[in-house]
């Protein structure tokens, strides 16, 4: 048995993400072979969720080592995050040395401001899907999608939509036994079969 | 419209929890009307899940205000837990005065151990079944469901079955229209007519 390649996963907390977004795809990633978990914000510490409950940032911005994976929620706080520059610059530099960066729900919608997805497609929360996607112009928005694979970058749609992203995902990078045995640990109903425009969730265009 | 009834949830932290088995669940009845959460452990501050990500307890056991709802999550770290009198005690105090107790995955075990289950249906991770029934024997456990629904107390089988579970508790709670209004919110495949025994996952008694 060869030891796996090692992945440093960074998810992204800000004041008012939705829990799910972060913990769904967080219990898929966990349960992959070699990867490490941390967590980072602007600063170390307990940062609330948009409901209240909070989560650790193990490390901020700055300390934050090299991430290959870096996963961006969404949440009611992308409301306002979407015009921090800091945020957006952060994003850049860390999407541009990462393997794959990933959101969730409105966390695309940071992700277009970072510029990141211009001339690429996405997707996002169907219910929040005009708003995010006044947000990017130049991005080629998907109302019909459980979650986009455009190469290095992969969208997911609302909340738990994460969930599948991740099991695609991980399908993707350790391959389709390693996402099945992991989905049925969790006892989540999930085949890596389903495309990701089977979306009961969508949209019209 | 009537002013919602306030009800207190109260989600148990403590060093190896399932991520999933706390957020998942949370997530659904953070939605619910008049719902305040409470994240508590042994001490408030910040518990590490089984997989090192943390979560931020509020409060400690003996600050926490009274619960209305009580949600106790799985987790490797339930293995040592089992066997600790003062989680026991405690548990056996606030689920004699909540209207509902809930576990989800190896959360029952802790329950189990509590003697909150004696003579009572219940179930658990189908994974780990066996190590779960072996801590109460004196418990009707159901090797196929995928949540049952026992009056007082509510236990969910493996991490995402808890998703289901909340969907079913805030369908009892608050009504079906209210609980496919969160579900959708959510985007999270899910109908209020799935029985409780429609579970994939399902081990041989």
């Amino acid at each position: 048995m060869t030891t796996p390649k090692k992945r440093t996963l960074g998810v992204l907390l800000f004041d008012g993400f939705e829990l799910l977004d972060v913990y769904g795809p967080l219990e898929v990633f966990v349960h992959a072979p070699g990867v490490d978990a941390i967590m980072v914000a602007r600063g170390a510490g307990c940062v609330a969720s948009a409901q209240g409950p909070a989560g650790c940032a193990d490390a901020s911005w700055d300390a934050c080592p090299k991430l290959d994976l870096l996963l961006v929620p969404g949440g009611m706080g992308t409301r306002q995050l979407v015009d921090d520059v800091p945020t957006q610059e952060w994003l850049r530099e860390r999407a541009a040395s990462a393997e794959l960066t990933m959101s969730v729900c409105t966390g695309s919608a940071l992700l277009a401001r970072a510029g990141l997805l211009d001339g690429r497609r996405a997707t996002t929360n169907k219910r929040a899907f005009d708003w995010v996607a006044s947000q990017g112009p130049k991005v080629l928005w998907q109302p019909r999608a459980r979650w986009v694979d455009d190469g290095n970058i992969v969208t997911a749609s609302g909340v738990s939509a994460g969930i599948d992203m991740a099991g695609h995902v991980v399908s993707r990078l350790w391959g389709r036994e390693t996402a099945e045995r992991i989905m049925n640990g969790i006892e989540y109903v999930w085949s890596a079969d389903t495309p990701a425009d089977d979306d009961p969730f969508a949209v019209d265009s």
